[in-house]
């Protein structure tokens, strides 16, 4: 990396904003957005793209959500403080996706933290669904763009959280290796050194994370070790009016 | 660190909020506030403490600290964007106060992100100031109080910013090896990483740092690498009645 002095010899940012709420702060000259939720919401979309579905509306509320219960065609998934709402048959597992047949579904969506970032950012440029699943398909497009590109992180009810941030700074990490890329901002440092610390043990500084987070992880073990296991998926879910679809990277990139 | 499971076995928790912003959602349960802004506002609180001074005064504004410009037995400082307002003879710089005798002084003093950390915190049960400049001097009291302690990172302009952080993740090393501490929270983990990932270079964690402030280093090198040298005093700042004043160190922990 190399951004100091008179002259900028990058074409554009890669930023990193750790919470939801600093967003504004961020936005601005950014192209395109990333929204993060690695335990789980962003995971779950990519598994659901994966096992077919058509589309996922993102809602605020539980109650938009159940509007939807029962109704054909669709599948209504809530989930508050880690636990599927009472009333819903989904949450926000990844796993409750995979190896279903899922076409012509439309999954509709409320989650804690990532809904409401992708809600927060939904008139961005371009806003994409990133994890640790979809970890080099996504990279190698955001490479692709003439873009800066905004790493939201969802983060845990309105705090920084550990896993959102160590996924940014794997993704900022490769978007500089490619040479198209700089930072400004001293977030985006800081992630890239969360990164460098939790990349050779993804499941290690989830370990030596706070009593919340390791609760968490036992009782969800299986769930957590699918969301850090990278690059299962090569989809990329990308909003349009309101609605996550299924990217055609064929056609986007060439 | 050992806080899993049922059992906790610490007695007290030390947390980092990375941003002022952010310290509603911390100050709950938190007895001891630590103020951090390392470049260059605490840093330079510090130094004047060393050099004699009674008694700091933050504050909010520059008209509030203009007032006291040429007004016998105090010194006005003003400090916005790293430079000094026009119309003051001190801004934040630690340097301007070394090698002075400013015995019986008070100090005004307003800048861009520190006082106002201190401001916004001025209501927790007890406020210090915490710099590079009194490390051990500050983590050697805070073990000795039986309190829980919250490192308030000072930021840039409400964002994250790299060298308070890692300030905070040391104090944090430090207050953890006491076997007294643990932590619930995310960010102070990361703070953590951090730290480790910088401890052996202070300033070479800000050479790979964004542009603004390698600017800034280059320009302010002598007062950078005085705010990153640890232990130059065994002064602690403590606010009382909204005024900083040299802590009694002896009779507290007696």
């Amino acid at each position: 990396m190399s951004n100091g002095g008179s002259e900028v010899d990058y074409k554009h940012r890669v930023e990193v904003c750790f919470i939801p709420g600093q967003y504004p702060l961020y936005a601005p000259e950014m192209g395109i957005v990333v929204v993060i939720d690695v335990l789980r919401a962003t995971s779950a979309m990519v598994a659901a793209f994966d096992s077919g579905v058509d589309r996922i509306i993102p809602v605020s509320t539980v109650e938009e959500a159940s509007q939807y219960i029962g109704r054909p065609g669709y599948i209504a998934a809530a989930e508050r403080n880690a636990e599927v709402v009472p009333g819903f048959s989904y949450g926000n597992s990844p796993l409750a996706y995979v190896g279903q047949d899922l076409r012509g579904k439309t999954i509709v969506m409320t989650t804690t933290n990532g809904t409401k970032a992708i809600n927060l950012a939904h008139d961005a440029k371009q806003l994409v669904i990133g994890s640790f699943l979809n970890l080099t398909a996504l990279c190698d497009w955001l490479i692709e763009q003439n873009e800066n590109v905004l790493l939201l992180c969802s983060g845990w009810k309105d705090k920084f959280n550990l896993e959102d941030s160590v996924f940014a700074g794997a993704v900022l990490d490769r978007l500089l290796a490619s040479g198209k890329f700089g930072v400004e901002e001293d977030s985006s440092i800081a992630a890239k050194y969360m990164y460098m610390s939790a990349r050779d043990n993804y499941m290690g500084i989830l370990k030596a994370a706070p009593r919340r987070r390791r609760i968490e992880q036992l009782k969800l073990n299986a769930d957590v070790k699918f969301c850090l296991t990278p690059d299962q998926s090569t989809v990329i879910p990308v909003l349009r009016n309101g609605e996550l679809v299924k990217m055609d990277t064929c056609s986007s990139t060439s």
